[in-house]
């Protein structure tokens, strides 16, 4: 069962009280009502092995990593980090230099968002580094943008460039798109976003799944990392590779021309298609061919 | 470093805005503003091989485990339970049935507290099991129970009685006491409160610690649970063991004469002694003899 099944059938297990829980699993927050309020809640973990090997990236890295997951979960939904938990499991033992480097990590991307570190859990055991970490927010201005919100016909955007994240260290020292987000939702009419982890197909896919949609994409105008620049298929790199922790979103195609003019975020923003009614993703080469976008060659390497 | 130790260290790290974040690591729960309310959050994991043991115990014990864990701190400081999150590293290679029973497990005490599962994250890796669960709670009636508030003076009471859980099954079934907690908070004025899991000595000793001072314990009052009655020294098992998930908790004589004589929970009540100026606790025997009270022989072994 994949990640994606699993969370189809954890929905399926689940009914909410849509006055208490009006985002349940599925989207990259919870929502759920607090006092007067909604409070945004989402969990990852990292694990050695899987998402950093501790040998070769260190302990910092991999404490760093695990709370830049979950900001850029709280960016995928336009929200303003309050507060964050994390528990520890370290393998029997580590010396106390590697345990205070894991927290440095966690605090060191943590303090940049403003996101104290209130509590937490360590524990010793036979297994190896894993480290969890649940961080929740509130809604920014411009309210909570969820993967369900696109209109056929609106504009789909991404911030920066894709691909080879997973290949160097990107995955390990992106900054999650926090501010980034926050001005785009405080300033243009957002209607959908989803972080890209998973690749921008992979990702792109839950956004139209959510939406009830699909999506065209111009393959000229998706934005490669330069760093797969010189692979034998940058475009493949850049729509499968995961990791990237970018956002893609989507807007009406007035706003998205007003956003694509302005440029307010010192990061590059693309506008790579447009979604439509006919579901899954089309990609279109610039002689106007037309093909499924597929996911390939991307393994979850790191 | 010793896990006490280890929060120590963390505190040393954090500097808290007091209005943002009123309570910190070192309690049974952190306390956060949001919006005009307060959020009470904890987070603890569950390890195989430390706090279940897999093949013996079967997962949906373990994943009960977790979220009653949990829930026990928000019964530490006699909050009501929201919602709650979880994060599985699953072993590669286990079955669907028991990826769904770890989730029932979780599920089966979270739905007993009306504690939505809003959200998770699960991956396979070369580990053993390890489940990460954090659970958010709003105040009760009676506000937020810390451990620093017992008063020289105040009566000390525990809930149900001690020992040997970690020797049988209890530590898996154990039911969190919210329903009690919350129904002492309501009707008494606690002082200071935290939940058994280190076993009487040492967590009665962090609610000393963090309420700068001692108590004095009559042996003779220490309930002790009947799966222990017929050891050596039964007294030792009730003070030393772990796992107990009791409450104990400390409010003024005149109160605790009302509570114990009230009895107004299912479980039994019980007064065991006074808390006092001098740092440390003390065990009186019924001839009036004193010694400290010791850890003896506990080791978290399950």
């Amino acid at each position: 069962m994949k990640e994606h099944q699993f969370i189809d059938w954890i929905r399926s297990q689940s009914r909410f009280d849509p006055v208490k829980v009006p985002v349940g699993p599925g989207d990259d927050c919870a929502v759920v009502s607090f006092s007067d309020d909604k409070l945004i809640v989402t969990t990852d973990q990292v694990l050695d092995g899987v998402h950093f090997i501790l040998a070769e990236h260190g302990p910092t890295a991999a404490g760093r990593k695990a709370m830049a997951r979950n900001l850029s979960d709280i960016a995928a939904m336009a929200a303003v980090p309050v507060a964050a938990t994390a528990t520890v499991a370290l393998p029997r033992g580590i010396c106390q230099e590697d345990v205070e480097a894991i927290y440095h990590g966690l605090r060191s991307v943590a303090d940049q968002f403003d996101c104290p570190l209130v509590g937490g859990d360590v524990g010793a055991w036979d297994g190896a580094l894993a480290i969890s970490v649940t961080a929740f927010g509130r809604a920014g201005q411009g309210g909570t943008i969820l993967r369900s919100g696109a209109a056929k016909g609106d504009a789909i955007c991404v911030t920066g460039s894709l691909g080879g994240a997973w290949r160097g260290t990107r995955h390990l020292e992106f900054t999650p798109r926090i501010a980034e987000a926050r001005t785009l939702a405080a300033n243009y009419e957002l209607h959908a976003m989803i972080d890209i982890s998973d690749g921008l197909a992979t990702d792109l896919g839950h956004l139209c799944e959510s939406s009830g949609l699909g999506a065209e994409i111009e393959s000229a105008a998706v934005p490669i990392h330069p760093e797969v620049a010189n692979l034998d298929d940058p475009l493949a790199a850049a729509i499968s590779d995961g990791e990237d922790y970018e956002l893609v979103f989507t807007l009406s195609a007035d706003q998205a021309d007003k956003l694509i003019a302005a440029q307010p975020l010192s990061v590059n923003l693309t506008r790579i298609g447009t979604m439509c009614e006919t579901p899954g993703i089309v990609l279109i080469d610039p002689t106007g061919e037309r093909e499924p976008m597929k996911v390939t060659g991307w393994e979850h390497q790191t």
